[in-house]
């Protein structure tokens, strides 16, 4: 199933740019597809959830969202368990976690018509490839959250870093329609930017999970601040860092500078002790997104030729460790 | 304290080799030290045990070590709580663990006299150099044991595998004495070998030990079929075998050729479900030898120049799993 048109309009074309999207999909409804559905809908848009263990209570109740500014509180909100009841809609947002992948089609598939965007808010590599492989190129589009949000009960979202999210279009520069999409998310109160390359931000935020998200785990379910105060762990991130970077100069011609990846450390050296996803997933026996995270990104700098000796190893002891447990 | 004298004299010279040792001491009794030590006792040597836990044990009830062919009983041993009960020895077998080694001078300084031989069986790298900077190059040597041995019970041994010692002098090829060495192991029962390269030997050890002791803690406690049998898990393996041959070759000039790393992967995978000993100790809550084997292969790796990504970051893992456990 391929759908071909361009997308190569300006946005003077819609000068109502809320009619690009006048009813919204939300697919997955953990942490991050509640926080930013719930944005959406409180900002008047038309947005439906696409969820499974939490259908019944967000029917019955609702949700509540709690941000560091205010308490978001939708007493309704429009929730279905099968993606035929929401039917074709004028943007998807997918907020699955990738090892739930193999259920795009099935899940998207009620959702797209002609002009339909869907825009991934997934972590690491290859979710975007998968929709564009689905559902054709053009209309897929990714937005990296960086975000700090977790559920804390059915319905019950606690946001304490709003943060911001970065989004791009699948291959090609940014265009009109993701530059509505940003336009959305913005007038719902959610900071935003756009980039001509997604490659490149999706690369970028691997830096970061690779080595934190993986050490963690692998180094037996510590906190960051553990990471960055042992010279040795540090060390190791760091390369594993630097095998990235180089990666995704070789895989998407991304040039990372090397001020970048010590950035990133002084960031999370200024984090105090926190617990990477990937390892709030492990610890709760949930799945861990081993391949979006470390797989893909392994396989496709393997097949650009590059050496990631660290990242091949943690792949593998963090595959073995997730699926053990 | 540096004793300084030449050993570079012909076995013809020692008509009668058993009065090269005729009181030889063994420092650190568990399995290992247990074994060799009821081997010499067995065969008429004068054997001295130092120990701790097991003391009280050895001095009520003597060692009982089961073997494939055969059960040793001695009822009785001649076993100490402190080096001064044993006094000067002429050969000091070392079987401490090597987390143990801040007590070498206290524990060995009572038992050397002038000619007295220094054999260390412990694994890895670096107990041969601090016994040589406490006392003297020249009487320090070491012998590698390819065995399967556990201690059962205080006073308790059963060996599974009887395998092997290959010995070498420190920094020097064989001579006399540790031929001499070999001999008395050998009327014991115990097949031996002497090679002219003591660090090769030690170097080749570690290209099993390192990744498999390692591995096999980091991917959560498996046993090594476990990392044989895992495509990436061997990977990671042999590309820490490549590592450690290649520090080898820089280190100490060691030419070890890629069919060992590839044998030692054969052999592996016809062991079984084998649990190496680092993680016998690590799943035991004891002490792991993190230092001697991982640790310093990578000091003298990184002074060689040489660039070993994976044990720098496997170092760094199994020395923070230990530490916290």
């Amino acid at each position: 199933m391929i759908f071909s048109f361009a997308f190569d309009t300006d946005a003077a074309e819609f000068p109502a740019m809320e009619k690009l999207f006048s009813k919204i999909a939300i697919v997955g409804a953990g942490a991050i597809g509640c926080y930013y559905g719930a944005r959406l809908a409180r900002a008047g848009e038309d947005v439906r959830f696409l969820m499974r263990g939490d259908l019944a209570t967000a029917r019955a109740r609702g949700l509540r969202v709690r941000t560091p500014d205010e308490d978001i509180v939708l007493p309704e909100v429009r929730a279905s368990g099968a993606p035929e009841e929401i039917g074709p809609s004028d943007l998807i947002l997918v907020a699955l976690k990738t090892t739930a992948n193999a259920g795009l089609g099935r899940l998207l598939g009620p959702l797209v018509h002609e002009r339909t965007m869907i825009v991934t808010l997934q972590n690491g590599l290859g979710s975007d490839a998968e929709l564009a492989r689905l559902f054709g190129t053009e209309r897929v589009a990714g937005g990296l959250c960086f975000i700090g949000v977790n559920r804390t009960a059915p319905g019950e979202i606690v946001c304490l870093t709003p943060g911001s999210v970065s989004f791009g279009e699948f291959q090609r520069p940014a265009g009109a329609r993701i530059r509505g999409v940003a336009d959305l998310f913005s007038r719902a109160g959610i900071r935003t930017s756009v980039s001509d390359s997604l490659a490149e931000l999706q690369w970028r935020k691997l830096v970061w999970n690779v080595p934190f998200n993986g050490l963690a785990i692998a180094a037996g379910g510590v906190t960051t601040d553990v990471l960055t105060g042992d010279g040795e762990l540090l060390a190791a991130a760091r390369g594993l860092m630097i095998e990235i970077v180089a990666a995704a100069r070789a895989v998407a011609g991304c040039d990372i500078p090397p001020l970048f990846v010590e950035k990133q450390i002084e960031v999370t050296k200024a984090m105090g002790p926190y617990r990477p996803s990937s390892l709030v997933d492990f610890l709760a026996g949930r799945e861990v997104e081993v391949e979006s995270i470390w797989g893909e990104p392994l396989r496709q700098a393997c097949n650009a030729g590059v050496d990631t000796p660290r990242l091949a190893m943690l792949h593998a002891l963090v595959r073995r460790l997730a699926a053990a447990r």
